[in-house]
Formats: structure tokens, sequence, C-alpha cells
């Protein structure tokens, strides 16, 4: 580790493509190693070209099979793509994390596709952060398209979304009623409305109540609405699939409207200002930690506070004095 | 607002248990108003004695519906019951969550029973800050048992449950081969994990699946081993519940372990670190945003990095420089 990397060879590499360079590159990020600034600030100038599809939805919806199945189209097209899928650690998420894996390392051996699962847990600084860096590299190394797959629940995992250009929420018949009750949050995320597994009972009315909920709301003039997409893509019957052409044509029309609107603008404007908060609060939460390490500071101060002799609220600004002057 | 409020004479009326100042405070601390850590340090000499209960499980889990129940339990054993119900803004976690509401209802008459609803979104410092807050006003305002519910994804969800004393994992019959896959993750937050509609099919070989996840992991000597409750509790017969006062006994012995074993100085430790590092995130952000608020320097700067001219980590790094020394 203490050995110095030399930052703008490995840079050079992952510009070219070099599939093992952008292995390390993210390990580096993911850790938050002494280079992340260094290599970040490098491969800035060469990111912000690809287009960023979110993936999100409730964990057994399908995303996955979804993402196979896009990722299988856009290379079709001769586009090549890296995939962010962000893995809850959380023990009770649902999802089938292991079939999911398996299902898309089909793709590893495809020299156009680039995939890294990113565990919710172990960053050093914030997930949101950490997948912001993996998508950058990403973009850096060449991929047209950049998918992000998340499980949608959580601040950290809506913070991450908010990076994408074209965010797919993937539903299933059955929670048409609990959308219904909540159109304000679709209408904030959602450019699409992937109604999958549309061959189940009940999908019918499902799509009523998604029709319903967005028809009540009318989005000021010119701007996009949210567009709904029926698809049947099950594990089980991987090549039957039904609807994938249309939704690619949707996330297209997305990318159309964004760049005839002069959307993109106000998009980009609020992606960079997310991932410059992101990035701020990861500093600053290193400055902090600085302060207190290694002097038993920390321990001194969490016991005055268990025994009764302090508060949390007083010893934050206390250290804050002690640490941080605002010029 | 600009009225100055007298925290002293508030808190004094919340340490009599009056409700409607426990409301005032809790707007208060959510919105982050000027008094927060002024009534925070007020209050926080008067917490500590709470039972703090987490719920955590996916939706659908039956989560509230349990609440509900262990809020009748303690309330026939004479106790006071706080519930902070953690609302994930997010529109597809598939919870029913008006009807949750409509459940917990009932309890809104009794004046040994405080329930407050918190979103996800909307607040200005962090959601788990928020929450630690509105459990620290409910210890004050002299509940003798508090309960954070929330869905349990994500990583803010995570930071609150690690407020609990004892924590309740609730899974459902199918859920059980993904808990065996992650059995680390289970043994690292749960106390107990309730099988909840065990009625349902599958649920022996959910059960048997649980068993044979905790069987692997051996606890140290002395150390807690997670106990597994089968309940059923079903929304459509309220009435009709099994398993609801093995689970009450469950946590009892949680409870005296915690005591006994002396594990709850390290329970209490790691709390109160939690708690601090929240409260740290915060300031440190607040700083921050003072610093660059007004001026439209934030424009600028974000400005600078869609046309390339800069990229976000040089800006942090030049904005921490400009407005923060570390002593």
């Amino acid at each position: 580790m203490k050995k110095k990397r030399n930052v703008k060879e490995m840079v050079e590499k992952l510009l070219a493509g070099d599939r093992r360079t952008a292995a390390r590159l993210i390990t580096l990020v993911e850790n938050e190693m002494e280079e992340q600034h260094e290599v970040m600030k490098e491969i800035y100038p060469h990111t912000g070209q690809a287009m960023i599809l979110g993936i999100t939805g409730a964990g057994g919806a399908g995303k996955s099979t979804l993402t196979d199945h896009l990722i299988k189209n856009f290379r079709e097209q001769g586009k090549t793509v890296g995939v962010a899928v962000v893995d809850p650690s959380s023990p009770f998420s649902g999802g089938a994390f292991l079939g999911d894996r398996i299902r898309l390392q089909k793709h590893f051996l495809d020299d156009g596709v680039y995939i890294r699962s990113m565990a919710s847990r172990g960053h050093l600084g914030g997930l949101s952060r950490a997948t912001y860096d993996v998508i950058r590299i990403m973009e850096a190394m060449g991929m047209d398209v950049v998918i992000v797959e998340t499980l949608g629940a959580g601040q950290d995992e809506i913070d991450i979304i908010h990076i994408a250009n074209t965010c797919l929420l993937v539903a299933t018949p059955g929670m048409g009623d609990d959308i219904q009750a909540m159109k304000a949050g679709i209408m904030e995320i959602a450019d699409i409305i992937v109604l999958n597994k549309a061959d189940l009972d009940g999908a019918d009315k499902s799509l009523r109540h998604l029709q319903g909920a967005l028809s009540i709301v009318c989005p000021e003039e010119g701007k996009w609405m949210p567009k709904i997409v029926p698809t049947v893509s099950v594990a089980s019957k991987p090549v039957d699939l039904k609807g994938i052409d249309e939704l690619v044509a949707a996330i297209s029309e997305h990318q159309e409207y964004l760049q005839e609107s002069r959307a993109i603008d106000q998009v980009k404007f609020e992606r960079t200002e997310q991932e410059l908060g992101l990035i701020f609060k990861d500093e600053l939460q290193k400055l902090i930690f600085k302060g207190l390490r290694g002097t038993g500071k920390k321990r001194k101060y969490i016991n005055s506070i268990i025994e009764g002799r302090d508060d949390p609220y007083s010893v934050v600004e206390e250290v804050l004095e002690k640490y941080l002057v605002t010029k």
C-alpha cells in the first residue's frame, strides 16, 4: 500500500479501456486511499458524455433481469455498457442477490460490458459518494451507457439515483394501490415506469392505477410526462421477453427530450450540486475524525456523556470550536 | 418564529408529560430551529432510562401490526409507550402506510401512548439525527418504552436501529433462503428474529432455515444468541394473535441479559458514539452551507464544473481551505 502509484499512468490506461486498471482504480476510490482525490481530478474531465440510466424498485420486481436484457439490447446497438449494482447489505431486503449475480455473469466475457457490485456498507465515506466515483470511472473507461441499479429504499439510494439522466422505476402488479397514494413521489423520481411481470394477475388493474395516478399530475407545459411501459421479463423465461424494445424506445425518447428541451442543463446542474454536496460531507467527516483519532479523546468524550457529565450537543460544539475555525 | 421561545419552560412542561409541548419540541428539533441545541442539551440529562426497542423488516412483513400488539401488551403491564415510525417517502417500498397509520390510531386517545410518524425526507439535517432527537424527547416526557419502527433498508435506517437496546427483525415465510445467505448481517443487527405470519405456507421451512443460519454462528461465550419467535399477527384478524407473550418474554430476557452481563455498557458506548457521529455530520454540513449561502458562490462553482473549468474535488478542497482552518 505504501508504494506510491503513478496516478497519471493508471488514468491513461483507464482511458484506453484497460479493465484491470479500472478494477484497481475502483478499489482505490472505494477504500478512499490517499490518491483518491488525485485520481478523480484526473478522471473528471473525461466524464459527462455517457448516458446514465438509473434502475430502481422494490426487491423482487425484476430489476436484474431487466438490466440483463437492456445490456443485451444496448450491445446489439453497438454500445458499450457499464453496470454498478448497489447491493444492500441489509439482511431483509427480500432480493435474490446470488441469483442476480449469476444472471449477469454471462456478460463477464464481453469486453464491451463492465459490471461492478457495490455493498451498502464498509465504505469509509458514504455509499453514494463511492457509487458516483465508480460511475465516473466507467464513463472514463469509455462506456457509452452506465446503468446504476439500486433497491431504491433509504436516502443513500435515492441520492444515488439522482445521478441518472433517465430513471426507470420498476413496479409489479399489486403495487399499484400504494403507488396511487404516493403520486408526488413517483413524479419526483421516475421518468419511465416499467410495469414488469405484466403477465401476472392484476396487471391490468395496476396499469390503470398507475395511469390514473399519472393523469392527475399535470407537469408544466413542455415538461416530460412519465411514461408507463409494461414488460414481461421473467427469470425463468430469459428468451421470451416482451416490451424491451418499447422500453428502449422510451429511454431514447426521454434522452431526446432532455437534449431538445435543454432540460439536460437543469439535470446537469442538479447532479453536480448533489455530487458536490456528497464530497463535502465526506471530506468534513474525515477532517473531524482526524482531529479526534488516536489520542483516546473520543473515548473520553463518549464516557463523559454516558456518565451524565456531558451531552453530545455540547461535545460537538466544543470539538468544532477546538479543531475548526471558520474564517 | 422570531419570538424567542422559553426553552427551559418548555422542557419543564415536557418533563411533566405535556403532550402538546412534546409535539412542539419535536417540530422544533425536526426543523432544526435555532433553539434545537439548547433544547437537546436541557433534555439530555433526563434520558437514558427507557427501554428502546427497534423493529425492522421488509415492507409487508407486519411490523405495524406487531407494534400495535406490543403497545397493547406493554400498556397492560402499566408501562407508557412512545413510538417513532420512520416512513420511507420512497414511492416503491411496497408498504401500506395509510393502513398502518389507521391501525395505530386507536392508541391516540390513550395518554400513556405517544406516536410520531417521521418522513424520510424533508429534514434539513439527517433523518437518523432527527429520529434520535425524537426518541430522546419521548424518553424525557416519561415513556418507559420507546419503539422505533423502520423499514430497515438503506444506511439511514440501519443507523437509526443502532440506537435500540433490543432489536427485532421481522421476517416472513419465504424470506428464509435469502436470510440464509446473509447470516452475518442478521447477527449484526437482530437480537430477536420474529417469524411473523407463521401460519402461512412455508413457515416450517423458513423456521428451519433461520435456525440453520443461526446454528452456524457461534457467538462468544456469554454473548447473546439471537432467538427466533414465531408469531401470527395478521391485520385482518387483529384479536387472534399467537406468540406475542413469547415475544414479550424474549424481549425481557434480552434486557436482563444486557443488565446482568454488563453488555449494556458496550451498547451504551456504541450508541453514544453513533449519536455523536450523527450530530457532528449535521453540524459540519451546516457550517459549510453557511459559508456558501447567499452569494451565488455555489452556483458559480457548479457552473465552473459543468463547463469543465473545474472538478468537484478541487472545488471542495478550495472551499474547505477558504472557510475552514483546522487548528
